[in-house]
């Protein structure tokens, strides 16, 4: 069987990208977290934009371990902060990966920012990297508006504060599978199934 | 003798566009700060722009005392920030005025930002508003990169992690005069001479 890396050590973005594969029905590939290789080392992600860091990590995993590797770069670009916090979305606070602080911080950046400058996109690069082989980039994204509190408890980083264009509910009330349906992360996902396909041809 | 105010609450700032217009020695206008005409009622910072943040406290000002007054927005355009903190410069880290915490977190923003990316500049729009008279907003802006760590005590805000293109030294390290020869805020106030000079013919 055809095995594929999916190439992230967060384990939430990890169980949404493995959901969004397994929704699609990739017979004949069976879909591998870091957890199930040995370890290598993560070059950092120092790149300007979600598509070099995306490719950077897919590259990484896919030459240490000799597997198709998918890794993804995603974050929030936020309309009035000129698309930042954008490739630091994870670490706006200036820490790594505390939610809850870069969600604060958002919020507290964007305390007088009138209603109708409260523009978001969630923006996903999705790169797909195969040993020897081809190497693809792809973009989802998903506009919407940011909220001035928190609501919902599904999903993570800055899904409590982002209701979606066409919804009145955060995408952190949504359920996993609508989420995936709409979402930045299931759009570029679903951009790469061709090219996933082909592996098991 | 004609009165010209210069309206900020900024006492650093305050001090600085007093001193850049006393060294153009604007004879027949005297410099009046907010603490020397009553209180009015400003209203927030809630522009997209340092133009429209500057002509909008000069209104104020122009309206509430009936003098020619000189308003100015400025601030730190960070390249890996897409031009953030901007017009949020003063309340990056959340709130206000806190010069220490909001230096201190564009520092770890760009902890992983290699040298060749951080590149910076300061930006001032200064907007001088006569009433029933003309408005004018003009922009300064001075080009430098950021530093790891601190350097300087002079000036404010970002000074001590700037370093002007030209400078070895931050822009915390040089004399005040050197300051506002070269500075954002020194540009933008030596554009509005012609007119300020204009009041007193």
């Amino acid at each position: 069987m055809t095995r594929l890396l999916v190439a992230s050590r967060n384990a939430k973005k990890l169980g949404e990208l493995r959901r969004i594969l397994d929704a699609e029905g990739l017979g004949g590939i069976e879909v591998v977290g870091l957890g199930d290789v040995p370890e290598f080392p993560e070059a950092p992600e120092t790149g300007a934009t979600f598509e070099e860091n995306a490719l950077a990590k897919a590259r990484d995993a896919a030459a240490a371990t000799g597997l198709p590797s998918v890794a993804d770069d995603s974050g929030l670009a936020v309309d009035a902060l000129n698309g930042m916090p954008g490739v630091l979305s994870a670490r706006w606070s200036g820490g790594h990966g505390d939610d809850q602080a870069n969600l604060d911080l958002v919020l507290a950046q964007l305390s007088d920012t009138p209603d109708e400058r409260r523009g978001a996109a969630f923006v996903c690069a999705a790169a797909l990297v195969v040993p020897d082989g081809e190497e693809l980039v792809v973009r989802g994204e998903w506009r919407g508006v940011l909220l001035r509190e928190e609501r919902g408890s599904n999903g993570f980083g800055y899904d409590p504060i982002f209701v979606p264009e066409g919804e009145t509910r955060t995408s952190a009330e949504l359920d996993p599978s609508e989420k995936d349906a709409l979402s930045h992360r299931g759009r570029a996902l679903r951009a790469l199934l061709p090219q996933l396909r082909s592996l098991v041809r």
